[in-house]
């Protein structure tokens, strides 16, 4: 597995420091459960190391304390996601994701993953809205569906929207379940176990919430179409 | 609660006679975890009364047992339903109910809907396999869509046409899941949980694989648009 | 589904500006999730289409901020709904809604059933705290069973209501199961589940604490009765 | 826990030979998961000691080979009970504890609460086929209610019926929630939790389909009004 | 079910004034999701009849407000309860309650069930933290075992306690779990299963955390035992 | 949505003929729950136009019936899947599929991945009996991983191996959960959840036994890595 | 993890055979979801080897189709495991396990554990039957308990056992819930969570039903206790 | 059990004073649901018996407040256990414990092993943040693995580092789920369930979050390692 070490050893952390080498991506940091000054000492050794620093489901408060520490750093609040872009240029990649939300309150959930692309120089277009309850609109936007080499859906509540679109495209689909909803909706289960009975094929799902998740495994689409897996 | 005692006690069970001018629709005997014998007395008892009977989740086997003791019983072997229709003639109701399935494997349950309908006098129309895999298919029936009072949408895994349909009728939708499917379907778990968290609203629905029920209440709401409640 | 395109884009939205003609009933905005400044620009939106407007489970304070904005904005402080009703008559419907509750911690989803359909025109009778613990305080409103064209009940724990109101009547019976309860009613999961079950047949059942829906579908209906699907 | 070792090692088991002393019922054989010669070697070390012999949930095809070496056993087939009586006498037990059951499927559970009572010598009425979808036939039988010292209440589906008895009766109401029904009944999850979630307090509730624990705790109860705890 | 009316309407809620000579015990107010006016209503409405009150799950503030308006109001804070005893005498019941608990956490609940039997005017004894840890301690109160006419048991985390305490004594056991615990005992979930799964009869059980519902069963059980159901 | 209808009408099935066209893969039968003659007929008309055929959860008994009317068709009995390859040719796909199975238990659902992959003419390499219980294993293949341009994981029980396999490459990896395993595997709902957990971004999940659902995805992906969707 | 590669590749297996070098137990073989072939494959190249032969959870009729071909294979019928000891000398272990049974059901599972612990040459001794419902059973052996270096408990239903034995020891106790029960037991859930929620520490759990986890488990404390790990 | 009475008496709870003897470890005071007047009664109690005193889940606020009454008390806050050593020496006890965490939100459960451990006066060793992510980073530290006699695994999400680890070593291995993560890991079920199924055999589990019960269990192994069971 390689013939250095791989990580630098922080006592409460081993930061994976040939992340980036071996999988394309760079260790992202998971803040919630972490205290301000892991989150700093791990934020730091990434940054000596040059590479892109990425922070997922950060509050805005502890931002503010990192932002002292970390000049540079930004925040995209509706997607709770900090990130500090190295200088190294991102090899082009071609083609574009397109994330669809079924309905407004599933934008953080979406944004966050089209905010994990777009750090990593992935083009994004966002469709927004578009839910079974007025399909209408999703039709409306039929080249924007066939011109997307993947496609995110997230949904919360009866999660049928993954189905819809699947049902419509040829390129993968991916599905985030949000857990917007209420009653049996039981904190995105509904949504979750809809997406993964999807009667159309083509579709694969990912945790709760995870617009992270969705968004970097669609980097790793774009990356094998590329020619290359990393 | 009426004058007269308004049952028939035959000791195991407890036959409502009364429940055809209460409800307007005779007591239906639901047969899983019943003896034949016992079966058969109710039928009887109901036959006496000169009312409509119906049996659901009946079995052919014990359907070819009854059938000897009471000639004329027919039987719907895709439901598993078997009915015997008294020489009284239904009042005519207005208005049709359309049954969608989102499968092939959907329509034993769909058929129970439509069959409970159809014991009853009351019009039916079937839109078969137009799940959201294909969702033209659905969209190729517009004018079905739009000339039903009722609609009852049948289907399992992901349970996410009923949302649909809703979307796009002004009649009340009701929904049924089935328990097709595997995995993380959990019997039809996931189906159920879909149509209750439906996001576009005039949906109502009843418990797994029950075709019966939704057959029944849409008769209860045609009823109810002919402007009497029995 | 149509010529038009049918709905506005406002970006982070799509308003379904056909769901009227379509369904009968205007968009009715789900609050949660959804940030003020978004509310508002749908809200206003719908009215500048002079369409009724109803937004629910929306809290006091957000009402507070948004009625600033949209004067003549009402507020139903114990169902959590705020409507604004056009200018536009409503066609009259035939027919009674009876909005029936178990106890009397379930009023606030029962009221959130009985205002939206006194939003859109329809005649609601209310009869509440009439749980199966005191079963005679059910049977002494027998005339307003009776002469209900809809029931809706609203109850939780054990949800034991709908299946003995539905056994009395023949008209069409809307089970709302609600949160209320404590230790095994998982949030309201047990009332669901036994609505579900109901052994008596003219039940369907909406998610937990959904009382709009409930009210909406009686709305939908009731139209199906007036003789017209919107 | 008293002075002798109180119990006999048979090796595979060890028969609680204190058991009737302490508890004022013998050691009762569940049979489920046994070895015929197992359950053979028990009844025999039971029968030595002059004690009942009660073995429950034993299938006809092991009663029939039991009763080869038990001569004298007897076996109710619908509550799927054997049980031989030693010649002791009973002390006459004061009250009747009736046994309610909400539908005719329901019965073998039933019966196996009534045949446990009855083997130990106290008396049992039946109310049979008094669900809620017929509410009236169970006010035919008020007298019933009243006259009795404990109340078994037998269910599946929605478990509503034990909510409604215990409504109307002062006497403690022991509820079974049975596996009877299909889809979200989840083998009987729904009426148990309908049961625990009971509004109306004085109900308490045994496993699902549990008709032995109920006639049982009821017998303690009785055991208790006659003054003595054994 | 009785000749008057047996109900007194306050609109938001229909005070059973029937209860406490159908049932043996007046109605009690449950009051999580009711508004501080509401009880108030119903309490001044059940002290108006010179009935005994009983408000459970009530707690210290708002017990402040009431007590306002309702001198003599008092309050078991560990408890949670508030009661105002009538001036008319209970009729003496025989025999003792004795009430244990497994752990300290467990107390309050423990304490619902001793007080809802006190206030009624039953003999309750108390032994408290005799969990199966070390079960040494329950060992040494056997007489209180012994000279129990029902014992209620309180426990939480795996529920263990019953199951031991059911096979040393012949009278009824009632088995309260508890929401005491953490990660995998799912708020009480764990003792419950263990509760309805008890491998010795002789125990029933009531819904998690309701000492209320125990306590009113046991006096239930001790009328039955003076002969009277009420 | 395309000119034409798109579909052909068999009254009990819809035979959604534009699928290839739209995405890029015919339909693919599912047959669990359809009767035999129904399969037939569907299968017919997908033949008739000349598209490949694959049916899927296809019993061996079935097929023999089958294979009789559909000579040329083949089956996979590990994978319980039949097809039927059209005459045209496919346009050839780079990249290779690496399929790994966790344990030999898994190996059918990996095999309908497999399968399903190389009917539509796409290479697949195995991987089997690599689970963590010995990962030196996995490790001794580090050149099929880096090779794979998509990789799919098949685990059942604690489904851990797609974590592991994630955290090594960085191709797209798709999870399959399976239903091996007892007692807390629940059916495969422990490898579904571990491995929607997934601490190491880049994985997806299918549905529990989906082999199938993964191989029509990881194709969707290679088609989009060969620079067309379709 | 080792020069050599470590494993046999069989294609569709690979047989771990560094396993008892590192692990001190060589691999076992469970049988379910396994063809005879590959199990019979699986255990010549273990019997090559010269290691000790294990299979689990292998059914008579299997078992005796493997015996043609594996003289010597013996099988422990109610434990359903099958064995073949190599003819190296297991050094000696000091310390004696103690396998302990709530009911008779539970033998199955308790032997299970029991048999895998002897094959490798550790000493057993066994208490069956000494459940809850008469826990003096279990405090006649007190020598026992106090004489076992690690305990294993086995038992279903409530699963409160391990719970009280925990509370009598200082040794390790490791508890195996199994699947013996029925309705609330939910397939050993209930089990499964009481003994995860032990109130008494000193206790760890595994799967349910797995008897041979448990054994292997107290076979490395045992090898821990004799100063070595292996 | 034990000639004397073996516990003190303070009425709202029996500290279990033979529990150092009898069990090799003093009772430890799980807080959380007890008043800290509670805590402190017991809490002197143990040390007037010149015990080792241990809290467990006890908020830095509480110390506080104890800390005024027992000097002497330190407090661990990232474990969230405080603990006064009696003044009597701990018999020396070979063997380290390895305490691994998954990722570092996994910490404070680690801990709370670690420190259970360190204050009876075994040696720990710590390995945070080697989840399968970045396996390398475990592999790394083959040395430590190694040379543990217990090694105690701390995971939340997918929780599958128990089983990499147990297939690298031949000591017991104990899994702590944790409730880190979110969406589908439903507070630490996914990582409970994983952690249950594990393929390699020679892990048991404890409750989620429980890293007392963890530390507590592997003492008890050393103990025995030590040729002693208290």
């Amino acid at each position: 597995m390689g013939k250095s070490k791989g990580f630098h050893d922080l006592g409460f952390a081993k930061v994976d420091t040939g992340r980036a080498l071996r999988r394309g991506f760079p260790e992202v940091v998971y803040c919630p459960g972490k205290r301000t000054e892991h989150i700093l000492s791990i934020a730091k050794e990434i940054l000596r190391r040059k590479q892109d620093l990425l922070l997922t489901r950060l509050n805005e408060a502890v931002y503010g304390d990192l932002r002292r520490s970390l000049p540079g750093l930004r925040y995209n609040a509706s997607a709770g996601l900090a990130y500090l872009r190295s200088s190294r240029k991102h090899k082009p990649v071609k083609g574009t994701v397109l994330v669809i939300s079924a309905g407004t309150a599933d934008i953080p959930v979406a944004e966050e993953a089209a905010a994990t692309l777009e750090v990593t120089g992935i083009r994004v277009k966002r469709l927004y809205d578009v839910g079974v309850a007025g399909v209408h609109r999703l039709f409306g936007s039929a080249r924007l569906l066939k011109g997307a080499a993947v496609i995110i859906v997230v949904a919360g509540m009866e999660g049928a929207l993954s189905s819809l679109v699947s049902g419509l495209v040829a390129c993968p689909v991916i599905a985030v379940p949000t857990s917007c909803g209420y009653g049996a909706s039981f904190g995105g289960l509904s949504a979750l176990l809809a997406m993964l009975n999807c009667c159309s094929p083509g579709v694969t799902v990912v945790n709760i919430d995870n617009g992270f998740g969705a968004g970097y495994f669609a980097s790793r689409v774009l990356a094998a179409r590329s020619g290359r897996n990393y």
